[in-house]
């Protein structure tokens, strides 16, 4: 046997054209599409890429797309004031603030600034308060564990009741995961346990899994004698564990080792192509359901 | 063997007078003590015993207190302006709204118009998602939930690597408490889990747990059976099963088999005298918190 593979590639794509078509209906009914900012501190290559791609998806979708770019020496006052603009745009939805920024400024001081109702990362506290009260409350989930739950439900998984095990407690994936899938609701209301370093028995929580989400960071992690039979698993790392001498490009390894894993899980994420591509589709996502809550 | 009991009620003591301790240094050195105020809004008889209860504790540990009744007939309008007072009044550390309140006010709107910084019973979702980021962004943790965690630590219980398993998932009790017992830190570094109405096997994840916490409102529903031998059992339910045909009070019962669980368990509350009493003194705590974050 054979795992299915869950491909975040192509996932990706139904919900980027899932979204077009909603900027095609929001475009035609109130004269404009979504509005997002991105702005970007200084020149940090990586920070430009991701920047990048958050344009391009964004332009193909048909938002209307701001990239502001600051200079490495902003003050801490320029900055907020310039979030505070675009807090008051109103052809802007969503705010990004690319990270990392400067050390002579206050990260937490500048995030805590993005009006709430516009943070589509989802990371201000109003917004983690929001996704732990739950039901209609929820705004807009954090981009990652978003990404995740649309995988383990386009996959046609069943997580009414299901044993979820999710390896790691960040705020970026391992808490707000758990949270969200332990919640009342379509999608989730799973028996979750949050696992970590501390945990004295890894290997057995994981095998009572039938859903196994690892966001531990640690490459190959998680042994294939760890996974239940014809558990869905879903793979967050992204681990860097050499170059390839012909390309030049980095070799990425997840936290579970695939290889072996496939042979006995049910479904499974590579690594790359699942979660990784999923996370700026759940920002597009975001953005849109923003641009909806301002219009109607 | 019979279970060592956790009394709430001497915990609540002890945390009473650290509290008139550090209420007295606070005077000595700013000349005043932690305010609070609490709002009652009708005549509601349940609403008017809590609110003495709350204001005769307040009192008794040298607190500024402001008890404001408002007829049953307030606009939400002059309910808001009354909140605003409050919100920027320098002498109120904490702002109570006891609930309910009548059908025509929007309690939502109401409980979030309190400035998160002297929201003490840390409902507002500001400080819930404080809560979840963890670390030294926790303001003020839920009383309920506070109140289980001093429990379990001030009973010797160690919880860095233990099962801890929490049954029920409410806003008030459970999903708090699951997450609070996940955080890195003293009194937590817990394995959690979070199991419910939709969980399958109830009885096997209870009996895994080294802290069982129970919040499912249902009496009796924690079998002896479920328990592991030597657990510490923190039954959070208050059911009033019956009336008490000579004194005419009401009869309550935990969501745990108390007599036969107290003969597996290590340690275990009682109800009444187990949680209960802990609530009040948190909302203290976190009265006195607020008031030390406002002084310095």
């Amino acid at each position: 046997m054979t795992a299915e593979l869950i491909s975040g590639t192509q996932i990706r794509k139904e919900i980027l054209a899932e979204l077009a078509e909603e900027v095609r209906k929001m475009k035609a009914k109130h004269g404009r599409g979504p509005g997002l900012v991105t702005i970007l501190v200084g020149e940090n290559p990586a920070s430009i890429s991701y920047v990048t791609l958050k344009i391009k998806t964004a332009e193909e979708l048909g938002f209307h797309e701001v990239q502001d770019s600051q200079p490495v020496d902003i003050s801490e006052a320029d900055l907020l004031a310039l979030i505070d603009k675009y807090n008051n745009d109103p052809t802007i939805d969503g705010i990004l603030v690319q990270l990392p920024i400067p050390k002579h400024i206050d990260e937490k001081k500048v995030l805590n600034a993005i009006d709430p109702d516009k943070d589509v990362d989802g990371f201000h506290p109003v917004n983690v308060g929001r996704l732990m009260i739950g039901g209609s409350e929820v705004k807009y989930p954090p981009c990652t564990p978003a990404g995740i739950q649309e995988l383990i439900v386009r996959s046609g998984t069943e997580t009414s009741g299901a044993e979820v095990v999710v390896v790691g407690r960040s705020n970026i994936v391992g808490k707000p995961i758990a949270m969200m899938m332990a919640q009342k609701g379509p999608g989730a209301n799973s028996t979750v346990t949050i696992v970590h370093t501390r945990t004295k028995d890894l290997a057995a929580h994981c095998k009572r899994a039938d859903i196994l989400i690892v966001a531990a960071g640690v490459p190959d992690l998680v042994k294939p004698e760890w996974i239940k039979p014809g558990a869905t698993v879903i793979d967050v790392g992204v681990n860097r564990v050499g170059v390839n001498e012909t390309t030049g490009k980095a070799i990425l390894k997840g936290d579970v080792d695939f290889e072996e894993a496939k042979k006995i899980a049910g479904k499974i994420t590579p690594v790359p192509g699942g979660v990784g591509p999923m996370t700026i589709a759940m920002l597009m996502k975001n953005t849109v359901k923003s641009a909806w809550l301002r219009l109607e």
